[in-house]
């Protein structure tokens, strides 16, 4: 078995709107040192091999479904995990 | 500067409908491999030394405002920033 973990973040040219509310709330309980906050999403993905090598394949799943690739770009790690 | 990545994900006794969408949505596409999901939600703040820690400031704001401690963990990694 193995464990996919997978982060999708926005584009440096996308707006990251709910990152900016989270900036701004943490401004407004007083961490005026925080400078940027993105928001983004992460997934682990637990799995067995399939017929391809295990890293096409989250690469094949991240560019099908879970990353819009047009405006978030994503990275993985894989680990094998103990049965 | 300081770079905080955060990982929020529910624990393991909650429910997890996103997580589950995403399983179903790869098992659709022929990832029948797939074992598992989970969905969580990744932070990279940037923010500089407060009054406080760094470390200490990022745990507080996770348990004040980043993740909601009843129903998800969370954890964080900080690298400093080249200047």
């Amino acid at each position: 078995m193995y464990l996919a973990k997978v982060y999708v973040t926005y584009k440096e040219s996308i707006l990251d709107p709910k990152g900016e509310a989270v900036h701004d709330a943490l401004h407004r309980l007083g961490y005026t040192n925080v400078d940027s906050v993105e928001l983004g999403k992460y997934f682990e993905i637990k799995l067995i091999a399939g017929k391809q090598p295990v890293e096409a394949e989250v690469d094949e799943m991240c560019d099908r479904l879970l990353a819009n690739v047009n405006m978030e770009s994503y990275r993985y790690e894989i680990t094998e995990m103990e049965a």
